[in-house]
């Protein structure tokens, strides 16, 4: 699978995550503003390629001139939640004084890092899951969108299927539809069918039941932000799935690079959650409806089996 | 607003709930194949308005003649979760000896039953609800659809909105979409629309965050089977709902007529849980996707505050 988001020809080449799985095409933004927008209605997502697309979009800034630090901090502002835009953003612009090149060159070091890292905190989260988890083969549960299409390449949560997958370890993937945009049902039930992983999409209200009937061995999550003791912000429904894992004592395992890790932040209560527009829930309600719609919720450490990153198990 | 379903001019005329809220209109029904459709693919829908419906096919069929006892067996099986459909059926049934007409009046002597069981039974849960909670004004928290549309008229869980918003003591209520059919936001929203309740819409996955957050005084749900030791089969995300109330010791409170009791079950393990079509799911998804799409699940006794019904709290 090609990088979901990469440096061509002088500006930044996406998958359009808005198109799938209906249609698989690239987009190129060859302006700031591009980025922001696609930034912005979601069109590339995930923690670990937003980072991506902050050091790509000073790199973009860097080249065509004029004042790359306000280009760069309206690009690190374009959401509020995952750390890894504004981290991104602020090792490109680092290089700023070694001219735009070097800026270039540091947001593709980046982009080559994210896949090593991603793969190995999988690779560790998958030597975790197989210690916590006695059934062979494994059933996961998943929500929202952690694989490829979350990062420059290889994924964070869903690594750890592919790294099973590969060991004929998982049996099949329980993907949350997660509403209210979908990224289970549209991107990750596109990456399992891909990968050739049996799935099933449940709607996010049936994860308990699934876990009540001992149809989860396991749930995998991705993160958008960790704060220093290990809560961790990630896309709405993440918290009540972890009260449920924890009622049902299942292991309830968090994969991210440790680009996600914000230790400027003592805890989850510290941690901005964007809200978005209520139209993404009230297309199917009568006129005049309003919407509470945060699109993160915060886990707190003591939820949570293990959060790890590629250094391994993340110790708050 | 008039009666979700009724008696008129030798058929059976219903709210059409799949047109809400787009439309509002009625569809007449005037042969057991249409209820049985309609009940099917929820034109007609809820426990209570379930009851209504099968009483009614039975008089519907007794009107028309032909074979009484395999048509009332038919619209018994249509769906298998909420037992009222087969109360229903089975009270007018019990008449057929004494002629057509007696199988009509009980039905429509049935119908009027329900309102005002209904207006008991959330009646008493007001009470249990102010015992519970002591903010004013309240703030709820609703799942699925549990008002008049959900019944003949009046409604259950919703039912206790319309009594306390009476005495200006809803503050607002946070409704479940209900993925995946979207009861919640397109029927509960339309009604608490139409009656002036303030009201926000949220993605199922948001509820726990919203009680993180302090937003939600007290759980409101309804039942489509009661077992015997008081668990509650009810519609998918109402178990998970109650975990998260029970983890942040928010009151949690199903109301329910009698009808939708069932004694001969001992616990909500032999309840039996319809699963509907994988389509209902996988309209985003990609080609060859499939589905986990229990329409309920089971919440245990142990993780409710009170289920209530026309007699006061349920006691197993």
């Amino acid at each position: 699978m090609r990088r979901t988001i990469d440096w061509a020809d002088g500006a930044i080449v996406i998958v359009d995550q808005v198109a799938l799985p209906a249609e698989y095409r690239t987009l190129t933004l060859r302006t700031v503003t591009e980025l922001v927008d696609a930034i912005q209605r979601l069109a590339v997502r995930g923690a670990p390629a937003l980072g991506a697309a902050g050091a790509l979009g000073v790199a973009l800034a860097a080249t065509q001139g004029g004042d790359v630090r306000a280009e760069a901090d309206r690009i690190a502002h374009a959401r509020p939640t995952a750390v890894n835009l504004a981290w991104g953003v602020s090792r490109a612009l680092a290089q700023l004084p070694h001219g735009p090149n070097a800026v270039l060159a540091e947001a593709q070091a980046m982009l080559d890092e994210d896949e090593q890292r991603n793969r190995a905190a999988s690779a560790h989260a998958a030597e975790i899951v197989l210690d916590s988890c006695p059934r062979r083969t494994l059933r996961f549960l998943s929500h929202c969108n952690t694989g490829h299409l979350a990062t420059v390449a290889w994924g964070t949560a869903l690594g750890v299927v592919w790294h099973l997958h590969a060991r004929n370890l998982v049996e099949s993937v329980l993907v949350d539809e997660t509403r209210p945009l979908l990224q289970g049902s549209r991107l990750t039930a596109w990456e399992l069918a891909q990968a050739g992983v049996p799935y099933r999409v449940q709607a996010d209200g049936a994860a308990a039941a699934a876990m009540a009937r001992g149809l989860v061995d396991c749930v995998l999550v991705g993160a958008d932000r960790i704060a220093a003791n290990g809560d961790v912000a990630n896309k709405i429904g993440t918290y009540g799935l972890a009260i449920a894992a924890a009622h049902h004592r299942i292991p309830f395992i968090v994969v991210a690079p440790t680009s996600t890790v914000d230790t400027s932040l003592a805890t989850g209560a510290d941690i901005t959650i964007e809200e978005r527009a209520a139209t993404e829930l009230t297309e199917s309600a009568p006129p005049g409806a309003t919407a509470f719609n945060p699109a993160f919720d915060v886990t707190p450490n003591a939820l949570i089996t293990a959060v790890v990153t590629e250094n391994g198990a993340f110790h708050s």
